[in-house]
């Protein structure tokens, strides 16, 4: 059977016509059901619904996120029984199945790592391949009309947990994903791009100096969570020279 | 008057539903033509004509690439040239105008700082906003099949002429973009996921250990400049643990 991993970008505007043409050839997509639904199910039904495509939604097995210690160990089991959960799904009905990935399956996004593992074991043989999308980072620069980094000098990307380890490392131009808010102290005189549920319309920006913005930003994420039950933070921190 | 930048991601099949209505209500498109032509400029004439959107190639000044010692100086009075040479297309036509990059505004690519100096000057009144595109690191993990880190972990983009500096200041997980054939020296024992001229009819592709496999990229680097005219590598280099 075949598998598409398609990067829908952050929103049914942002398809591109060849994830489109893909996704109207698929016999179904597949997305992950979570128990606390983060609004990203619906708006993956709705793409479907737009190109005639079945949405089978599959229950997501609980994630123990207490216990950062050992963090890939964690991110690895949950990840083998996503993988027999899909699995489940595809060996049942084979066909052509899309999986559709919010923003771009190149950063921070687990299914490229399931599906390779699905293919690995074998007990259902798959071909797949991977059509890209916009990703976070992209929206979150086109929102504040900024490039994400200083002429020819670079942009080091890095999950919001790691953003104090980026930044006693040296670097000085950093877009932060995965948020939870960033950890901003000591880092006051930086300045900040920043985003939350981007692409959705409960996205909320703001930028300025880290020390004056810090009050609105969290008063903009709060009115996220609050008006979309969840709430996921992108961000670019700069160190202003 | 209007200015829209459009990301058009690596082709004419990444253009985003957003984009594509966008670029429809534009009066027309504006686009460097360079001396050396780089194929580019073909491929957004394409996309304009598939749209109905007339076409404005305004020559590109001159850039002086033999002075590396002041790079940013060199790369700001080419720019201010180039914003004076489009700051004249937009005052003379007016109504709504296209940017269309190839890629993504926000890695790499000068355009919104020229239609940013252009509003900030005023000599031209220009409103403008960005739509985001498929990025080129998205294009290269999707051709590889592969995400641009492992789990949890930060990945860094950079010009491939700071590739030794970011080696050097221990990343280890490396975006390089805007080569240039990358400096491999030293990292023979690294992975490597390489592309060259992707998304255009010449693309390359190469993977494995970088002492493996720098000759299959030389070859495929010197085929793809052969076929097209130009070559444009982009790589992800990792270190094996």
């Amino acid at each position: 059977m075949r598998v598409r991993i398609l990067g829908i970008g952050m929103g049914p505007r942002h398809l591109t016509q060849e994830v489109a043409g893909a996704l109207r050839g698929c016999d179904y997509a597949v997305a992950a059901r979570k128990r606390d639904d983060d609004g990203l199910l619906a708006l993956r039904r709705a793409v479907c619904d737009a190109h005639g495509v079945p949405l089978v939604a599959v229950p997501d097995p609980e994630r123990d996120r207490d216990d950062p210690a050992d963090y890939p160990a964690a991110v690895g089991s949950w990840h083998e029984a996503r993988v027999a959960a899909y699995e489940r799904v595809l060996g049942e009905r084979g066909g052509t199945a899309a999986f559709l990935v919010w923003g771009d399956p190149s950063l921070y996004d687990s299914t490229l790592r399931i599906v390779a593992r699905i293919a690995e074991r074998g007990v259902v043989p798959v071909d797949y391949d991977v059509l890209p999308g916009v990703a976070a980072p992209q929206l979150l620069a086109a929102r504040h009309r900024i490039v994400l980094h200083e002429v020819g000098r670079p942009v080091h990307v890095t999950p919001a947990r790691r953003l104090r380890e980026a930044v006693d490392a040296g670097q000085d131009n950093i877009v932060v994903m995965l948020g939870g808010a960033p950890a901003f102290e000591g880092l006051e005189q930086w300045s900040v791009w920043w985003g939350a549920n981007l692409g959705t319309d409960t996205e909320a920006l703001v930028a300025g100096r880290v020390g004056d913005v810090l009050p609105a930003i969290a008063a903009a994420r709060a009115r996220a969570r609050e008006r979309a039950g969840w709430v996921m933070d992108t961000a670019l921190l700069r160190r202003t020279t």
